[in-house]
């Protein structure tokens, strides 16, 4: 049975990282909120009142009548499936770690264009967010991009992946904020390259993986837009 | 061998919902940076050039030679050793969702007093502090608490623990953030009990087990206070 994906229509956001993890496996899955009539299925299941274990919130992934809620936890349920998880149990733990790294980087990504309220508009909080952007392209990017670096250059299989001596779900991730970094900061992401060569050869090495190459050039890949995590707003990038 | 808890000395913060766990099973463990010289015992693991396995932030678990980061990883990994967690491996994952949820309330909360940066004062964005918390305590803890009321609620099995039908991780973390909003946030707190009642009662219950009463009333609890992710900041605090 093909896994169903939940998560909001017309934006990559937090479901991007299922969709590389799925894309990659050559996984068989469905899209719900994009398909007819699909935000209704998905709004369905957020306000049942009678199912067992609802999510918070999407991204959700629905797998027979299993509910697996939040990204790392849908990362962590179908890694081992897909073939993009480590075989050693502790290694699974290790990746999982960092998963949640990164999803902690994603939410201060969110909060640079919403500093003060999710439910304000960002055009009523943009002098804040100026604020927020600064310290995280001074302070933040810096603290995570050194972090992943020294994850590369410890690895004792080597720094061509993240975690252990394969590909795992955590490359992917690693691939898709960079990609949305650039996206949204061209201008502070210049000296990228050379400033965390090893996290910018992750992404480019991912790129170049067959399936994600497909689906990068194909409809299913979402651009990146201002609904989304990464947004592009030019007053709030910064030279490097 | 016991377990070695790696945390920052002098608050309860994320570290707390480890310490609970632990504390609720009986396990041996060693709360490494409260133990003389250990800050700095803690702080050669996150600054290790040769650790394979480097963490980006406390708090960390050490069991043995593996090293697991962030605190659901954690309560992940420690839940079914400690008989915390639903037996059912499916349960498992909705546990993590849960639990994922919490911690992405817990960031909000520490949000409230930092809404603008990290590296800077409460005391230099208490404006943005004063408009994130009102967001916070109208629309954010509604949100959240009234999901949680809903997960007991629709809990096949009772709606005296959140997961399945024994008492799980889940559970002392709902306690934990209950207690810190009390804590934080008594005005707007006042009339919580009447507005989230299952939620309120998980509370309640928790703090009438045997090992966690003994452990609220010891030493080893450190107070709440404004070092830590719950704080109580007079002037953000509202009427209910």
């Amino acid at each position: 049975m093909a896994y169903e994906l939940h998560y909001w229509d017309g934006l990559q956001g937090r479901g991007e990282f299922v969709r590389l993890a799925l894309e990659d496996a050559g996984a068989q899955y469905i899209d719900v909120a994009r398909a007819s009539n699909g935000t209704n299925a998905m709004m369905k299941v957020l306000n049942s009142k009678t199912e067992a274990h609802i999510p918070f919130a999407p991204p959700f992934l629905k797998d027979g009548e299993l509910i697996v809620a939040h990204v790392a936890n849908i990362l962590l349920y179908l890694g081992p499936k897909l073939g993009l998880a480590p075989k050693d149990e502790g290694l699974r733990y290790v990746a999982h770690g960092v998963q949640l790294t990164i999803a902690d980087f994603v939410t201060e990504v969110h909060d640079t264009h919403h500093p003060l309220a999710t439910d304000l508009y960002y055009e009523d909080q943009k002098d804040a967010a100026k604020i927020r952007t600064r310290s995280f392209l001074d302070k933040r990017v810096p603290k995570f991009m050194n972090y992943f670096e020294r994850v590369l250059k410890q690895n004792p299989h080597g720094d061509t992946q993240m975690i252990g001596d394969i590909t795992t779900y955590v490359d992917l991730s690693i691939f898709q904020i960079v990609d949305g970094l650039h996206y949204a900061f061209p201008r502070a992401m210049k000296k990228f390259g050379t400033q965390y060569p090893r996290v910018a050869a992750i992404h480019d090495a991912v790129l170049q993986r067959p399936n994600i190459a497909a689906y990068v050039d194909s409809q299913r890949r979402i651009p990146f837009n201002e609904s989304g995590i990464f947004r592009h707003y030019p007053e709030l990038d910064q030279d490097a």
